[in-house]
């Protein structure tokens, strides 16, 4: 079984790519949905919530988790990697194979799958937009890099999110921030979209930018990457039948109903899972409470 | 000494109501800017970051404390009163005093004195518009309901906070995010803002709604409700120098450089407090990090 893991809705565009690419396989989706947005928070909120979710994905039966969140990916997944795949010291270089490697499982992110697309489709100018968090990593910056001597020009863009989890994607407001954001960055021919959210957001981005801006949604390459390797390490993950299981960390209802925007099609019934002593256990929604609330 | 608690950056607005109506008092602000925005938290995790920001300012050595975010008054302010002024049972009607209070403090919310004014101005039919959490409370309702038989339409305005937060609070942006949030509220003829960061978004309000409306921001009627209390209770705030102290869990530097638009005028040095084992403690602000973290 695959897992995915965003800090809320976001990752079911990945998810959504994931499922196109690998129509046999299992996924189990978690939406940090009750803690997001994550792109603000400090670093090591962001770990101790990233730590949290994986263990309930692997607790889900999962053999590989996709890290769908590009700010969970630029800032923890080495982190996540060192800490549930391998034993090694953190002054050990994490892409050496260890003796002590768990090699029943893996965790996987969207950066560097992002990177190489941005490469090689990049005449020499890169843009990069996303979270205040994901920007100030400068992990993107960092991964293309060693790919090629590319300028990367990055744009932190904190409203973009709220703006698509409020709904407000198509018209005139989005459109206008969009472009507010889009303004700063030069003469780049290459536009990542390094938040899982900014799909939503295409059209506007569209409408933004010149027509020679290649516009990059990490999704389809996050999936071939995947594919590939899953090809090249068959029977890692076992086969299944194209199930689906969500859940998430906020009100169920509201995560089924939001969610298809961004997954493209109906959202199965989503489990509530909330934290209990720094884990995150499958647990009845509480209702939200009233009035004035004592304790 | 009289602290100001806020999520944020926008109870230095209500701060500064209350500085130019008691400006011989001295204030200590504290702002959970490292935490915010409060506004779609659920309802303990806003109690546990109100617990530990209330201790924070009565170690400063405040008497009375104002909660200046509605979020915050209309979920946790019984809570804290119970918590930290009287020792009285939840069974017990918290206007009943007690024995066991302790009358050397007091905690003060916005809400009340909002639908006080609220209900002052209106002929019948009363617009709230704030958080996700404030409108979900019905706090405002209840309170309005207590002092006369005004209908009440409520709005919950995600986007507005953020797009205050981003320095956006001028422009086509936040006239039509404003004009969208307004229009299902009716034949209001009095609107409360209700959160602290909407007095900046005051123009684009102006300009969305008929000039019929009256917009009501609740701070200078915090203020004078604050100003006649301690007229009333001479000697319970030592008298000061009309000095400020501000903290913040965020970014101090950031605090101070945003502060200045909600305050109008310049803050002074602003210093970091961070939690510590379900404390806030006075702490060297830590660099963000860069890259990968691994911990």
């Amino acid at each position: 079984m695959i897992g995915v893991y965003d800090s809320g809705y976001g990752g079911l565009t990945v998810l959504r790519a994931l499922r196109a690419s690998l129509p046999t396989h299992d996924f189990v989706y978690l939406g940090d949905s009750g803690r997001a947005p994550y792109g603000g928070r400090d670093t090591d909120t962001i770990l101790d919530f990233a730590e949290q979710c994986v263990e309930r994905l692997f607790e889900e039966g999962c053999e590989l988790i996709v890290v769908a969140c590009h700010t969970v990916s630029c800032v923890a997944l080495r982190h996540l990697q060192r800490r549930y795949i391998t034993n090694v010291s953190r002054d050990t270089s994490p892409d050496t194979p260890s003796d002590t490697s768990d090699v029943s499982r893996r965790i996987l992110g969207v950066t560097i799958p992002a990177a190489e697309a941005a490469v090689a489709r990049s005449r020499g100018h890169i843009g990069v937009i996303g979270t205040a968090r994901t920007v100030s990593s400068g992990t993107f910056a960092t991964e293309i890099a060693k790919l090629g001597p590319h300028r990367v020009t990055q744009r932190a863009a904190p409203l973009l999110a709220p703006l698509v989890e409020e709904g407000w994607e198509d018209g005139e407001i989005a459109r206008l921030a969009v472009s507010r954001y889009v303004a700063g960055l030069g003469d780049i021919d290459t536009l990542v979209l390094g938040c899982t959210h900014y799909p939503l957001l295409t059209d506007a981005f569209a409408a933004a930018l010149p027509p020679s801006v290649t516009l990059l949604d990490p999704a389809p390459f996050v999936a071939a990457r995947l594919t590939d390797w899953l090809g090249r390490h068959s029977g890692f993950v076992a086969p299944g039948t194209g199930a689906l299981r969500v859940l998430c960390t906020g009100d169920p209802e509201r995560f089924r109903a939001h969610g298809e925007r961004f997954l493209g099609e109906p959202l199965p019934a989503v489990s509530h899972v909330a934290e209990e002593g720094g884990r995150l256990a499958h647990k009845a929604r509480v209702e939200v409470r009233v009035g004035q609330v004592v304790r």
